[in-house]
């Protein structure tokens, strides 16, 4: 049974029936007209003031010439700014592709290509990169900057963020249900990250699921998030500021997270939902005078990414009484918080990833791909709308992602029998560290181009301050070299052609690597060796 | 942007990535197996026993031959059974059509040959009704009957519900978002009821939304929701059994409305949520006794449909001690609670609507198609991914309702500074009595087939229990005849030809109708004349 809709507009059938990301906003700045949606520090913006912003912005992008479903990159700090831009991009139907800014050129050059982005906005700490990479990107053609800026980069007129954003007449474009919203590339366990797809409609709903699970309400007891996470990764942006705005609460962009100054936003603002890395919350819990400021606004503390040792929770659960303290797990290819613990787990089940949240999924997977049933290991997988659309121009690795009707997230676990994913190794080689993905082969990959080197494996080994640490373990040319030395300047090799998080906390030289029979370097037989 | 998708099977891409409601049974059944999802008074089902039927009655009518999105009528009380077959048609991509138990026989034929209807699922109690129509139907070729049942009905043979529930392997089936997920029918301004389409999509947001805005929560504190009101209506549907078992809740359905054994089921279950129409409000508030119960359970009193006297919301407060008291209101075509009040509107606005939730835009909109300023009277429109896909078989009505770009609720009113919602009348012609609309202008027609009737209006009068009565305001052929006989008369014959909801409650006879220039009858001045 279909209805015939041979009568309407289809414009007008999509404005009054469709499930977008840019109507999230509207909604909100029509409820709520004055309250502050963003306070970046700099500035305070109201709902209001940030929609007619993003309506503009997103209409400015399409008079310079942008075309449905295009992407838009952007080198943006956390900013009141950045959050106009992503959802003037939604608006308009065209894809946000928030740059991760701790990227080395060449990779930000490398994304840019890929994608094929038509637009750049940047802030004008970034015009530097634009100008290196820009004259082998003769499809960019169009250059906003959020602040002062030479006229020109590369080429190419710059336009001022303020200026496009000039037109007040709304905008009436046709917006899918499944468009695209945001492309994020995410390392892989190839060489170059991989653009993730993901559609308004798998982020609409996690964010009401993620709203759901974590109590923001709307109508009363609006929440107020800092965020000192970075908004280019989809952890603060779809976990964290979504949820907020679509319930009409309070986001907060401190810029970088300083624990005092942190604790102080806390406190002045009485903030209700905190989301921190684990190393994170310990800075927070060694800051001195802790014990003496009302911290008592705080219903949950959000930690991601790690584990965290149980000593830590309880710390935690004193310096804010009045609030949970949950582990939320997730990935870019399946919008976060995928698994989220429950409060009934932060004591019983605090080592564990939680549950499912509401629209998602979760099984254990055997090689085979038949689901294994409670209590046996195996790969975790997903079903649901949170789902990515698949990955940016790489058909092979969308038919491995979705293989056998699931998603697959290249983790390793188990089910309890209450549901809850216990999380034990990963499928596919990446360290997880400080809350980034570093792909184990492309620190390899540089570490071979150092000529003193014959072999290479990077692991990660957990480390309470970074979740797991990037360790190398390589094998010298000369069996006589100073380990220590080599150590040193393989290092610094590594700062010249790694972004910082890359870079190998330690390196550990050995005679030789172990091996499968066919060759292969068993990573496994490395974690254990290093582990502790 | 979009991903290349090629490699993958359009079915285990499905799978992976969609959004539908029978998905979201599967999800609690994985979480929760063993907690009681239904207890209908004769029995209790757990979620994995619930969705093991469901899954196996969808299997059963694809078995029977039904297709892909071709509708399933269903003639059932509120029943664990109900709730498997609405669940079994949504896992197999049917068309759920639940049909109101109170429609007489000849608009039961009526829906089930426009609907063109290839299966009827019935209570025995209905197989009388089923008998009467079937013949003039021969589309209809599968009949399941609940329970004790002749072989045959009207030389169709009849098959057992748990015989059609009988084969456990799961279902793999394509659910789009935008499949229809149900068709209710619904009173129109037209003599028949129209058949409103609605899709998995949206009863799925209008879940989360509402889950949200009530506060069910996943994972603690589990909701306890009787459900008195008929599961055959999209507020009890959608509204309040649907975000309940999202979320891992319990329903209770303890069969038709008695406020004594209600109670006790608040009392003995430890219920959180309640949803009663005023009227129904009322008689829980006059039960002897109540003061004595422990209520203390309950987090929140909904009524539907119709404002309550402020006095009336104080005693439920009172009563209550533990709980806010909303009003929420929606209609078939935009699933319900489309707006809502929020507690803090208890006090302050409690005559009010509230404001839309957060996946719904409202507005009011003046007869150009102009969105009017707050404070202003006209149309109340929504817009959102809550609206109906459209009625069925009728383009004429889905272009009005869907016209610049807003469905057209057919209510006026206006919005106040907070965006709160004023209703104030009604643009379509319409009652809503006790939790029902009824047709004016099918009690019209009835009307006038009397034949010492020479003209004949209908409206809605407000009324302490109904909400509003429907009332009749007649002009008889014969001026001398005596007021009270013809009234009475007329009454008996009103109760041959309608519901016994469409029975006015009050027949007035006058010398004629106030008209407009043009010779239509001016229903305001009607309206206005009897209100008190």
């Amino acid at each position: 049974m279909r209805p015939d809709l041979s009568g309407i507009d289809p414009l007008q059938l999509n404005l009054a029936t469709r499930l977008s990301v840019g109507d999230m906003l509207t909604r909100s700045a029509f409820q709520f007209p004055d309250r502050t949606a963003v306070a970046d520090g700099a500035e305070e913006i109201s709902y209001a003031g940030l929609d007619a912003a993003a309506e503009a912005f997103g209409r400015g992008l399409l008079d310079a010439g942008l075309q449905r479903q295009q992407p838009v990159a952007f080198l943006l700090g956390n900013s009141w700014r950045f959050v106009a831009t992503f959802f003037g991009c939604a608006k308009a139907g065209l894809v946000a592709l928030p740059v991760n800014l701790m990227l080395p050129a060449d990779d930000v050059a490398w994304i840019l290509g890929d994608s094929g982005a038509r637009a750049v906005v940047a802030d004008p700490a970034f015009v530097p990169i634009l100008e290196q990479v820009l004259p082998d990107l003769p499809q960019v053609t169009t250059v906003v900057v959020t602040g002062e800026a030479p006229a020109s980069v590369a080429g190419r007129p710059v336009l001022r963020w303020d200026d496009v954003a000039a037109d007040p007449t709304p905008l009436q474009v046709v917006v899918e249900d499944r468009d695209t919203l945001h492309c994020l590339y995410t390392s892989g366990t190839t060489a170059r990250p991989k653009g993730v797809l993901t559609s308004h409609l798998a982020v609409h709903v996690a964010a009401l699921s993620n709203a759901l699970q974590v109590g923001h309400r709307h109508g009363h007891e609006f929440s107020v998030a800092p965020i000192v996470l970075p908004l280019f990764h989809t952890t603060a942006l779809d976990t964290l500021l979504l949820p907020v705005l679509l319930t009409g609460g309070t986001a907060i962009l401190p810029g970088g997270f300083e624990p005092r100054s942190y604790l102080d936003v806390v406190e002045s603002r009485r903030a209700t939902h905190l989301l921190l890395l684990p190393m994170m919350w310990a800075a927070v819990l060694a800051t001195p005078g802790l014990d003496e400021r009302d911290l008592s606004s705080v219903r949950l503390c959000m930690y991601a990414m790690a584990p965290m040792p149980q000593e830590r929770i309880g710390q935690i659960a004193a310096a804010f009484p009045g609030a949970d303290v949950l582990l939320g797990s997730g990935q870019t290819e399946c919008v976060p918080a995928t698994v989220l613990q429950w409060p009934a787990h932060q004591d019983t089940k605090s080592g564990s990833w939680g549950p499912a949240v509401v629209t998602v999924d979760t099984r254990i997977m055997g090689p085979a791909g038949d689901l294994l049933p409670r209590g046996e290991t195996g790969e975790i997988v997903y079903r649901g709308p949170h789902a990515m659309s698949g990955y940016w121009n790489n058909p092979a690795a969308n038919t491995a992602a979705f293989a056998h009707g699931w998603f697959h997230s290249g983790d390793v676990g188990h089910l309890d029998e209450e549901a809850v994913v216990w999380f034990t190794d990963r499928v596919k080689d990446m360290v997880k560290t400080g809350g980034e993905n570093v792909s184990s082969v492309e620190v390899e990959r540089v570490l071979l181009s150092f000529p003193e080197i014959t072999e290479a494996a990077v692991i990660g080994v957990p480390d309470d301050q970074w979740g797991e640490a990037v360790t190398a373990v390589v094998v010298a040319a000369d069996r006589a070299a100073d380990p220590a030395d080599l150590a040193q300047r393989l290092t610094a090799f590594c700062r010249e052609h790694l972004a910082g998080f890359q870079v190998p906390k330690r390196i550990e030289v050995l005679a030789g690597l172990p091996k499968t029979a066919t060759g292969k370097i068993q990573k496994h037989e490395l974690r254990a060796r290093f582990r502790g």
